[in-house]
């Protein structure tokens, strides 16, 4: 980690892809900062995300719809908006925007002390 | 890290403050995600930061320059941009916007391998 790595979260945001784009900006022991672009994609019905890492993520463009397996209400991200993801609390991402990519930046960690 | 505490990294930042807040949003073993906002400060001339651990950094609203010691040119940062400040890597803030907050993200990580 001797290299000053360095990008913008916002660039090469278009074409919209029909996939949704991940990058890995950092990897360590036990935790990885990830870059994603959404561009109208959603968990397939049905499928829940169960991870054994916990996850804060934050929104910065676009918008879209969590949901907490035990709660009945999606939870509308706008730009700013961050939620801690327990681990193994199965969530699934109900909707992204259609009308712009959705960027967000997501920090996986394997433990916590405090916080 | 049971709780899902959520929150937005664009609210309450107004007023303007005569200093730079930080906020820790995460604290895990060697890891510490940092909300700054920062209005109009820079690193106190003479100053640099000598850090023990990497720095991720992005800016995501207003505008900075940053330094590192063993380069010429000051790095102007602007919304997305990001920085991969290695361990020990000398650096400073030489300036934040005058004319509107400067909203920042730190990870703060011990070690890597990768990335």
């Amino acid at each position: 980690m001797t290299e000053r790595k360095s990008g913008n979260l916002f660039a090469k945001l278009t074409p919209p892809a029909s996939e949704e784009r991940f990058e890995a900006l950092l990897e360590t022991d036990g935790v990885t900062l990830e870059h994603i672009v959404s561009t109208g994609q959603a968990t397939p019905p049905g499928d829940w995300y169960d991870q054994p890492r916990a996850e804060w993520v934050v929104l910065l463009k676009g918008a879209a719809g969590l949901r907490f397996e035990d709660e009945t209400e999606v939870r509308e991200l706008r730009p700013g908006d961050y939620v801690l993801i327990p681990a193994h609390a199965r969530h699934r991402v109900e909707w992204t925007s259609e009308t712009e990519p959705t960027v967000w930046l997501a920090l996986h960690v394997a433990e916590s002390r405090g916080a």
